[in-house]
């Protein structure tokens, strides 16, 4: 089983009764779950675990690192619904071993990216485990039509992204110009809540996992394929690709741990969306292809596989 | 540093500038959060982990039993504030090695209990690790002068739980009787909710770490002591206290893992409370000391000493 079978096995057990689903109006399967606490609110929801080993290494990253890539992972799925941070809880499980000055290394990580971010630590949990593992939830919050998921998108729409990629995976590879792409990654939340506001903006996700795997995450959530015609590489994504050998392009395809947001936007409207964008945001909105009714991702002129991150293929 | 020690340290690190603390109401170091999501209603928010090796053990516990802990001890934060379930994250680390079939079962236990309690799983993650673990958040809701703290106790009000203790702990321990309290454990939601809409309930918490250790947990946060006088000891906690040759008070005193709440309740009001108490749910409300201004907890005579749950103890 792909980590993207499980997840559906895993969807078919926690469905509940139709009669019992009174709030949530969007469930698993997006980056984050949408609910509706009184008549006028939407809240947001998300939760993501990095474990030591897996998703960091502290030969690689210092503690307070990974507790602000811990947060800025979860922001990023805020920032992919559109939504604005409110408030989140943090549970953190570390070997028994570890001094307290450690513990608080972490937390002092997730509490800078939350001040910077304007997101509150409400509460959590703190237990022993046998590697350092970062679980944290976050909750926002966003106008009733003002949220987006990965199921809008229509064939013809025009995919694009907010910024080049491959900085960080460029950083874990030790490259200079991509260290703060890699150690202090910034969410998209400005960007998301500009493009969530849009009518012209039919989905949106970030691609933390890879282009590839990520596009093809929308794609299919959205019941269409997608022509990729141009990856944005970052300057620093193109001096490692040089130094290892790889295509720079394949290099940003199979490259995670990037926080862009994918958006498939109308295909008339997206002149006036990207040159609103950039106004606001001082660089593109960077088309990167089309969404297609023939199912399957194609890249010149090839289908393009998978080549990002999947915990369990 | 003990476990209460490392969170009032974390509790300063994540402390935010005031102007920016617009709707939390209650924050770290309750058993739930506390935010205003619009002017009319209160949601709450609880993460719990819990941890293969450190909370549970699979030749003690199956993984489904395991699962329905965990959600189960998170539905114990949202009775512990008397609020209503709504929805759930799971995030969920398991070893690369961990076959489908068993991560569905950790899966089918959380899913068993989301049902029986009424909330919806809504979104979550899954990760690889090298022991399972389970990270649940869970978000109710409770009406604005609906919901209890821990902050509330006066000296002078009663202390009281909603059932007797010490059956899980038996439990483990192998006692035939305890395993259905250690398997299947009932967070007491209808009883959090009916307290916690009465006005003569001034705190409540749920005594998941072990008596000794969550009362005086209550008393730190109301800035007073107690008197404890009656310890209700579940009928399996006897005959495994028999057992082992331990006085069976001590062992409930030390025994974690119970999901009863523990409240003070204004102390001319306790006879109504705990007679409606008693018509409602067919069990008393069990009284088992007294709020003092004095601080530190007194058992017989003497200082008792915490004898519960703490990771980093």
């Amino acid at each position: 089983m792909t980590e993207d079978e499980l997840i559906a096995a895993i969807q078919a057990l926690c469905v509940c009764h139709p009669e019992r689903r009174r709030r949530t109006i969007l469930g698993i399967g997006d980056d984050a779950a949408v609910w509706q606490p009184s008549r006028s609110h939407r809240s947001v929801i998300s939760s993501d675990v990095l474990v030591e080993g897996v998703h960091f290494r502290r030969d690689l990253l210092s503690l307070e690192e990974s507790g602000w890539r811990a947060m800025a992972a979860n922001l990023s799925d805020l920032a992919a619904m559109g939504a604005r941070p409110v408030l989140a809880t943090v549970a953190l499980a570390v070997p028994a071993a570890q001094a307290s000055h450690e513990i608080l290394d972490v937390y002092r990580g997730i509490a800078a990216c939350a001040h910077r971010y304007d997101i509150e630590i409400a509460g959590g949990d703190l237990s022993r485990s046998e590697a350092i593992a970062i679980a944290i939830t976050v909750v926002g919050e966003v106008r009733a039509t003002g949220y987006k998921t990965r199921y809008g998108g229509r064939p013809g729409d025009v995919l694009a992204v907010t910024g080049e990629l491959g900085a960080a995976r460029a950083g874990l590879l030790g490259e200079e110009q991509g260290q703060e792409a890699f150690r202090r990654p910034q969410p998209r939340l400005a960007e998301g809540r500009f493009l969530g506001a849009s009518v012209n903006v039919d989905a949106m996700m970030d691609c933390s996992d890879g282009l590839s795997t990520d596009v093809r995450r929308l794609c299919v959530a959205s019941g269409c394929g997608a022509i990729l015609d141009t990856i944005p590489v970052a300057a620093a994504a193109r001096v490692a690709a040089a130094r290892t050998g790889d295509d720079p392009d394949r290099f940003v395809l199979g490259a995670g741990e990037d926080f862009e947001l994918i958006v498939a936007v109308r295909p008339r409207a997206f002149p006036h969306v990207s040159g609103a964008f950039g106004k606001r945001f001082a660089r593109p909105l960077q088309r990167i292809g089309t969404l297609r009714r023939e199912p399957g991702i194609e890249w010149k002129g090839a289908p393009l596989e998978s080549s990002g991150w999947d915990h369990f293929g």
